[in-house]
């Protein structure tokens, strides 16, 4: 008889926003009559930048053609690709990153789980708390964290590194060793950002432990003060002990699209072998590269226009964070975020917990947030919401909740 | 200090195909005048069919306006193509597959290898011998392989099920118990099909068991006899015991596109728990869908239109293989498969051992095949021509092999 993965059975629930689906479905279909504001699951709403959207649909086109159609492309990405993302991401910003480290993926929800695979089920694995899902869910697929107490709503072998408004959401390096590091910055869920002398302490632990830190920058584009390090190859010691995980879904509109990239400095190494070969040697096993189509519209981003079209996207996105963080201080919640991100996170009132403030809001001002506590125990009492959405609908739904509140 | 996935240790080498384009890119360095025919890796020449690129073109375009933009889509794919699928793909096989049993994903590749995530590392997994490498590697990588032996080029974990010229290259149900079977038919890399009755005792086998077959229906557009069985799911019983892969990539020239699909039963279980949840889990977790773009393309091979190119397509691929196999046969080699399929098994001549034989047809003839021996110690012996790339190259190839040969 097949034996199943005994990890995949210590799952506590369904996938966190796969839940919030269902209970928006549930609501929908019990209140046809309600109207609802989806402030919830970090999707975009777009549309695509031109410049991308045209080139997709002259690559489409070109494929069509006897001289223009490519099949299997090169797995790790096409070289114009990941040129054009070393030089505008990392060269411009004076990281020392070569087109070959760059590992063009289907997005960094891929990466960011797939990675696990490289290292031993026996490492500790840290990560904040709150945190995005997909880190605990691949650690516990993986083996690597321990058994689920439903009591505390914690795994316990995971350490879990306190993110609270005391830290400003930004944790502090531990006493003990972790060997691998899921750091995010800007933060999903809280929005927060670390400064550069605060993931120089990441780094300097890090090499002074051994671990590898694994850090997720998809909400990059939105920092917004240029001293603030967007990549963690900007710090110093960092190609020694980390790799990178970027995606086009916020920067660029491409939650329907799929493209981001892996970045995995061809020194590091541990046991003495090297982590890019080992993601070479698994992505050339596991997995095909990303369609020409998409890769063509990811390189559209960083033509002028492009270029243009997503930065401003990017800073319609911000205002419309702006207004939320204004509105929910005027309805009396207190707000962190959404100065360097698309996420606001916002204490609940009166202790309520996150999942009755999150039925609340739905009920009272048909507003979709996403309950903090779906990001781990830290988020208890906490809700996330996310500016990508439509700015006249967040506006509206800021309002509804001023006025559901008051 | 982190430790890495100790089962990587094990991997002999590189990926065959790496394998392969790397000693080509080095003759081809030293060798500049010589030009080259492709019939090694099983790529596609394309165009895609105009109704296909056109979809994409247009879904393109539409993802750039504000009323036709996509962002998240459902992770396990549009209603419009698993629907499709479903019509075109089973119903009228009279195969009993509901759309929702359907996962679109970015490949059969990824789908192949990324199931073993649903299992323990304490399964038996049985293959056929020669394979395509990716079951192995999937496996290896996850420690279900045991370890290597460089010696006899074995794995000691794997149950090896011989594929000869004896048994027509399909395999006999062996007498111990496998707890996770691939299969692969119309197969990779012989050419071989299995008939409706050699499937069914597979069947029979898992289901007596409790085994799980995974199978590869990769290259079921080229069956060109309506009595064979195009899936797993036309023999009676299978919906308790298999789960199928399929992909656009050579049907559909998506080899550069990506996309592809699982099909996993709704009362498929094991330990009592239902493994089309454990996959909508799994996905939900590590994987965020495939591209609508991609998704439209792919419908778009369903349409009157797309569905005459891309048989069209298949049939010509077919009748490329057919004059591959008289011109191998009349220069002398002994050669399988073809006829329900685009690759093509030749008995290299004297002896020769396969690495031998592909440095020789790369030498003298100046014609790049795959050596039998990266499938597989039942490999050796043996190289594979693929029929998917150009017909008049084809033609020259084979007529390069006879000169050199004779």
């Amino acid at each position: 008889m097949t034996k199943l993965n005994p990890q995949y059975r210590k799952l506590p629930g369904s996938y966190l926003f796969s839940e919030v689906a269902r209970r928006v479905a549930e609501f929908s279909q019990s209140r046809p009559d309600r109207s609802l504001l989806r402030l919830g699951i970090g999707d975009v709403k777009g549309p695509l930048a031109p410049a991308v959207a045209q080139a997709m649909s002259r690559a489409a086109l070109e494929m069509g053609g006897p001289q223009g159609f490519r099949g299997y492309g090169p797995e790790q990405g096409y070289p114009f690709l990941r040129r054009a993302i070393a030089e505008h991401e990392y060269w411009e910003r004076g990281a020392d990153i070569s087109p070959d480290e760059i590992f063009i993926s289907d997005g960094a929800k891929s990466d960011c789980s797939g990675i696990g695979d490289l290292f031993g089920t026996d490492n500790t694995v840290a990560l904040c708390d709150p945190v995005y899902p997909v880190y605990v869910d691949a650690s516990a697929m993986a083996g690597r964290a321990g058994e689920y107490d439903r009591d505390r709503g914690r795994w316990t072998g995971l350490m879990y590194l306190p993110c609270t408004a005391e830290n400003g959401f930004v944790p502090d390096v531990p006493e003990e060793r972790a060997d691998l590091i899921y750091l995010c910055f800007p933060n999903n869920p809280t929005g927060a950002m670390a400064s550069r002398a605060q993931l120089s302490a990441w780094v300097d632990y890090a090499n002074a432990n051994g671990s590898v830190i694994l850090y997720d920058g998809a909400y990059e584009a939105f920092i917004s003060r240029p001293e603030l390090p967007r990549s963690i190859f900007e710090i110093p010691g960092a190609r020694g002990c980390a790799i990178e995980f970027r995606s086009f879904s916020k920067t660029a509109g491409f939650t329907g699209v799929r493209c981001g990239y892996a970045v995995i400095p061809r020194e590091l190494e541990r046991e003495g072998v090297s982590l890019h070969a080992l993601w070479s040697r698994r992505q050339a096993s596991k997995f095909n590269g990303v369609s020409y189509i998409t890769q063509r519209g990811a390189q559209a981003v960083y033509t002028p226009e492009g270029w243009a079209q997503v930065r401003a996207a990017a800073a319609a996105c911000l205002d419309t964070a702006r207004l939320i963080r204004e509105g929910l201080s005027q309805a009396g919640l207190e707000v962190w975020g959404g100065v360097h991100s698309p996420y606001l996170w916002a204490k609940t009132p009166g202790g309520l917990g996150s999942w009755a403030f999150f039925e609340l809001l739905l009920e009272r001002a048909g507003v979709v947030a996403t309950p903090g506590a779906g990001f781990g125990p830290g988020g208890e009492g906490y809700v996330r919401f996310s500016a990508l959405g439509d700015r006249a609908e967040a506006v509206q739904a800021v309002e509804r909740i001023w006025a559901a509140l008051g």
